[in-house]
């Protein structure tokens, strides 16, 4: 598990062995089963999640029941909730496995100690805040103004390969329009 | 106008009267009339802006020329395009003020030289970043699941006594609902 991981950040960051082996030491390796959950709403977060092998889902509930996808994470991407885990409030957010996954997690202390240790992971981290804030705009921009065809042409362009294994329901939550809609834009779109 | 920039930092950070003096002299004062714009679409964005008095907007437009609120930024708040500043590519936004406003203004190198030099200038600048994270992420949920009195609500929630001071059509624009359906909530609102 930590290989992909190995491979993934080597390619981001500038890293000695001793960085690396500092950074693994800490991670615990966790095998999640599809369905399972990793974080629930009311719950504090207590992990960094960086996804090795399969799929997250970050989403959300309210009272009627109705859930809102927040957030995809495939392999290479990471998922947790940053206000909790910062902050260590309740969480209003749920983490599930829509796969079987395999994940690496670093508790906000040890994620902490890392960053101040290794200053090229700290930069590295903000870099991932920030793009984060800036995909946070873009979507805030797209639910404001943009038509169904569009978003689900920017869902398919910022989350390219794994729309085939999401369920359509959940796409259409993510993009907040109806799953009737995202049919005949597929549909739509397959003819073309 | 610096004076007023004191009193915020003051409450937020404990800095020493020798970095304040060096956040003061690398600061730009600058009036800005009402309707005159600080950023340009196209335009790479320069400054992290602090607002001492009066109110800004940052929007975005669409090709049709719609205008679509991204945020509001009324006194002792920021403003500023960080993807375009952080990666000194040019914006997809505009900010104006909706009022003559007075604005310090700190370039990219100079306010980087100061988280450098000031620890906990730095801190309080990451910890304003994961702020907006959070509130891009509540807006998002929002956007996906909230309903336009829902929305009106959280408004007035997040931007206590502004309200009156802006425009209807563009608080609808930042709900991204109808200047109708914006007007009959509030009409509900006062009868209450």
């Amino acid at each position: 598990m930590i290989a992909e991981f190995k491979r993934y950040i080597k390619e981001k960051v500038k890293l000695s062995e001793e960085d690396l082996e500092l950074i693994r030491s800490v991670a615990v390796e966790k095998i999640v089963r599809r369905k399972q959950l990793l974080l629930q709403q009311g719950e504090v977060c207590r992990y960094k999640i960086f996804i090795c092998k399969g799929l997250l889902r970050t989403y959300r509930t309210r009272e009627d029941g109705s859930e809102h996808v927040m957030m995809f994470s495939p392999e290479t991407w990471w998922a947790t909730d940053p206000e909790s885990l910062n902050n260590q409030t309740p969480s209003f957010y749920y983490i599930d496995a829509l796969e079987d996954s395999e994940v690496l997690l670093w508790t906000k202390k040890d994620f902490a100690m890392l960053c101040a240790k290794i200053p090229a992971l700290k930069s590295y981290s903000e870099k991932l805040i920030s793009t984060n804030l800036n995909i946070g705009r873009q979507r805030i921009f797209s639910a404001l103004s943009a038509t169904p065809e569009e978003k689900y042409d920017e869902f398919v362009a910022s989350y390219p390969n794994i729309f085939a294994r999401i369920p359509l329901h959940m796409v259409a939550s993510y993009l907040g329009v109806s799953l009737k809609t995202l049919s005949r834009i597929r549909q739509a779109q397959l003819k073309r």
